[in-house]
C-alpha cells in the first residue's frame, strides 16, 4: 500500500529517459505552496518525518521489479538499474510545526536528477496532507484556547492513511489527542473515547445504558446524552451519578452531539450544577469547525472540550493546497517554469524571518547562501541519503508548533486573517530575469 | 496500517460493555447518507468490495492483542475474547455502481451486536470515501461524453490509500484509467502517463527535451507543451514530428496544463492541423472540475482527453458526505435515534425503484419484507460471514455503473440537478411512531 510503486507512471518514464541520456547531474527541487486557500493566513509545516522515512527506505525489491516487468512497459536494463536505486541526496526543510507562507519552500531536495525526480509524487502526497491538516487544526487551537480538542475524524477521513496521519498532524498542531486507536498506538498520541448512540439505543432505557456502561468501563466515564432528549438525559445523569459514586465510580463528562450545542450546554451545565455535579465536564461534537469554536469561546459557552471530525480530517473548507514540487536548478544552472499563473522563482532559496517585540514581523525569500536579517527557516535534515541526528519526537515538534503559534502576529491569529509580508529579494528577481533570457535564447535557435 | 486496530477507541469500550452484559443478540445496522451535498443530484455506491474483504478477514492476531494489552485499557478476559473474534454476520447492499439518494441504505449489516458495532468505523471509512469519489467522478463522466478521462490526483489525495481507492472509484464510475502506477497494478486499471515540466526544464531547450523523451519512450508519446510558451511549443512539435516519424516514432498527443486551456487548445489544434498532424490529439490538465469539462463540451473545444487531479480525488467542492451507520433493530425490536436533525427511520429497510420509459422514475423506502412496485436495490452479499458467490470484477461493476448512468432521469444528469422523488412508505412512518412511543414509556419510568 505504501510501497515504492505508489507513484505516477510518468516518474518511471522520465527516469528511463534520464538514464538513457545519462542526465544524472545534481538537481534541486523545492516544495512550496503557490497561494494560500481563502481564509488561511498561514500554513503549518507537517509531514517531514514521513518524507524522511520514505527517502531513507526507498528501494525496489524483487516483488516490485517483478510487477514492473509483468506490466511490460520497461526494459531489462531499466529494471536492473531500478533494483539498485537508492536515494543518496540531501534534504533541507522547515522543522515540523514551523509557520510558513505562499512561495516559501518547505523542503528542498538536492540529489542526482533521477532520484530527486522519482520521489516527487509520494513526497508531495505526504507533505501536502499533513500540512493541510496541521494548518486547519492550528486554526481550531487558536479558536478554542484552554479547551480540550480531540480528533474524532477517522470515519470520514479519506482512507486509512489519512485517518492516521490526520491524527498525527492535529496533535502536532496542538490537539490533545485522537479517538483513532491505531494512531494512538503508532504515534504515541493520547487516545480518547466515549460511546455511540447505538449503545443507548440497544438498551431498553437510557438510564440502564448509562449505568451499564459506567460499571463496565469505570475509568473516565463519558456519557452521550443526546440520543432522545438532551436535558432529560442530563437529569437522568444527576440521578445515576450518586448511585455510581456510592460504588466508587465517577462520571467524568457528558457529551452533546446534535442540535444547538451552545444552548444545550448552558441548560445541561445548569442541571448538573444544581445537583452539585460541578466536576462533570461537558464535551461537544457534531460537525464542528473553527468558526463554531470561536463563537463558543466568544460567548463563554460552558463546554470544556470538543471532538472534531470531518471538518478537521478533510480540511473541509479547503481540502487541498495549491502546492508544487518544482525543479529550481540542474547541473549548476538555475531553472524556471514560465507557465501562465504558475511561474516559479529559480534557484536554491532560503527564507529569512524577522521578529519584532517577540512576534513575526516579515519574511524575506532570498537566494540560498548570503545571510540576511533575521534567522533562516530551512535547516539541514538529511545528507547523502542519511538523516542528520535522530528523528525529533512528535512531542518536540508539538512544542515547536506551540512556540510558533505563540509568535504569530495578532492579525494572523484571527479566523479572517490579514496578509503577512513576504518580500522577494532583488537577487532572486535578477536571477529570474537571467533565466528568462537564457530560455528565450535557447528556444529560438531550433 | 489497515490493521484491525484502525478503529475508534469507543468501539472496544462498547464491545467490552456488551460482552460484560452478554448483549449479543442480533443487531441490524444500516449505512446511509443523511442529505446530499449541494449540487449533487445523486450518489454512486462504491467501496463495497473493500468492506467485504475487511469483514471476511477481520481478526486480532497476537501482535494486536499485545498492543492492546500494553496500552493497559483492557482486561485479560476481554482480550481473550477479542482474540477469538470473527465476523459471522450477514450483509445486504447496493451493488457497486448503483445510483442512490439520501436516507436510502447502501449497506445493511445483520450480526450479533458486538460484531455489527465493532466494524462501524472502518466500514464507514471505506464506503464513505469511494462513494464520495465515484459520485464526483460520475459528474465528470456525464460532463465530458466521449472524452478520455484519467485520474491525475495521487499527489494531493489524502494519503496512500486515498490515492489508490480514488483511482479505483473513478474507474468504476467511468474514467478510462489512472496515472497512479500502484493502483493500476493492484486493481488492473489502465495506467497513463506523460512527463513533468521538470523534464523540459532540465534540458537546455524544449526541442531537445521533446526528442529525447520520444526516443527514450517511443510508445504513446505525449509531450507537455506549456512550460514556456504553449503555441511556440506546438510549432516546435510540428518540426520535431517529421524527424521522429522518419524513425518510426509517432507523437500521440500534446498536453496543456496551464492558462486558458480552451483558447490554447484551439490555437494548438490549428497549428497541428496546418502541419497535417491531425492524428496528434490534445490532452488537458490543471485544476479541472466538471464545470470546466461541461463548458468545454458545450463550446466544442478541441480537447480529446482530460487529466483530472485534485478536484476528483479530494471531491474538492464537497470533500465529505453526511453519512451514518445506525442501529435500526436489536433483539427483534426496531430502534430509532431521535437526536435533533439526525433522527433515523427504524427497522430493516429496502429500497424499491420504479422505471418509466427506461429511466428512473422514483424510489420507495419501505420496511424490508413485503414487495412493492419496481425492483429492490439491496441484494444479499454475505451470509454467516462468507461472501455469496465470487467477488464481481471491477469491470463488471463499471458496466453496472455505466448502465445506471444510462437510466438517470435527464434532470439528474445536469450539473445543477433537480431533486429525485424518494417516498417513505406509510408502514415505516407508523413504525417510527411506535418506536417513539416505546422510547417515551421506557424512559419515563426511571
Amino acid at each position: 500500500m505504501e510501497g515504492p510503486l505508489l507513484t505516477d507512471l510518468y516518474q518511471f518514464s522520465m527516469l528511463d529517459a534520464y538514464w538513457a541520456q545519462d542526465m544524472t547531474e545534481t538537481a534541486v527541487f523545492e516544495f512550496f505552496v503557490r497561494r494560500l486557500p481563502a481564509r488561511r493566513g498561514f500554513l503549518m509545516a507537517a509531514g517531514l518525518e514521513q518524507v524522511i522515512d520514505y527517502l531513507e527506505t526507498l528501494c525496489f525489491g524483487a516483488e516490485e521489479i517483478g510487477q514492473l516487468r509483468r506490466c511490460g512497459r520497461f526494459g531489462d536494463d531499466f529494471l536492473d538499474r531500478l533494483a539498485a536505486f537508492r536515494f543518496t541526496g540531501d534534504v533541507d526543510a522547515l522543522p515540523e510545526g514551523t509557520i510558513f507562507f505562499a512561495d516559501e519552500p518547505a523542503i528542498r531536495v538536492t540529489a542526482p536528477l533521477p532520484q530527486a525526480q522519482l520521489v516527487e509524487s509520494r513526497l508531495v502526497n505526504l507533505l501536502h496532507f499533513q500540512t493541510l491538516v496541521a494548518s486547519k487544526a492550528a486554526r481550531m487551537v487558536l479558536a478554542a484556547p484552554g479547551k480540550q480538542l480531540v480528533d474524532f475524524g477517522m470515519r470520514r477521513a479519506h482512507g486509512a492513511e489519512a485517518a492516521l496521519l490526520a491524527a498525527r498532524a492535529c496533535y502536532l498542531a496542538g490537539f490533545d489527542g485522537t479517538a483513532t486507536l491505531a494512531a494512538g498506538i503508532r504515534f504515541d498520541i493520547p487516545v480518547f473515547g466515549t460511546m455511540a448512540h447505538s449503545f443507548i439505543q440497544a438498551h431498553d432505557s437510557e438510564a440502564e445504558a448509562f449505568e451499564h456502561f459506567a460499571r463496565a468501563r469505570p475509568q473516565g466515564v463519558t456519557l452521550l446524552i443526546d440520543t432522545y432528549d438532551t436535558e432529560r438525559a442530563a437529569e437522568l445523569v444527576t440521578r445515576v451519578a450518586p448511585r455510581l459514586k456510592a460504588d466508587g465510580i465517577a462520571i467524568q463528562a457528558v457529551r452533546l452531539d446534535s442540535g444547538d450545542l451552545g444552548g444545550h450546554a448552558r441548560k445541561v451545565r445548569a442541571i448538573l450544577d444544581a445537583a452539585g455535579l460541578h466536576e462533570i465536564s461537558i464535551f461537544a461534537s457534531g460537525g464542528l469547525d473553527e468558526d463554531q469554536l470561536a463563537a463558543f469561546t466568544r460567548d463563554q459557552v460552558p463546554i470544556d472540550g470538543y471532538g472534531i471530525g470531518t471538518c478537521l480530517t478533510t480540511s473541509y473548507d479547503a481540502p487541498a493546497l495549491d502546492c508544487a514540487y518544482k525543479l529550481q536548478e540542474y547541473g549548476g544552472v538555475p531553472r524556471r517554469k514560465q507557465s501562465e499563473g504558475k511561474a516559479t522563482w529559480p534557484g536554491r532559496k532560503q527564507v529569512w524571518r524577522r521578529l519584532r517585540d517577540g512576534r513575526m514581523a516579515g519574511d524575506l525569500l532570498a537566494q540560498h547562501g548570503a545571510p540576511h536579517r533575521g534567522y533562516p527557516l530551512l535547516r539541514p535534515v538529511m545528507r547523502d541519503g542519511r538523516r542528520i541526528g535522530g528523528a525529533p519526537s512528535l512531542d518536540t515538534a508539538r512544542e515547536h508548533a506551540s512556540a510558533e503559534l505563540g509568535i504569530l502576529p495578532v492579525s494572523l491569529k484571527a479566523l479572517l486573517p490579514t496578509s503577512y509580508p513576504v518580500e522577494v529579494d532583488m537577487s532572486l528577481k535578477l536571477l529570474a530575469a537571467e533565466c528568462d533570457q537564457r530560455i528565450a535564447e535557447r528556444n529560438c535557435t531550433l
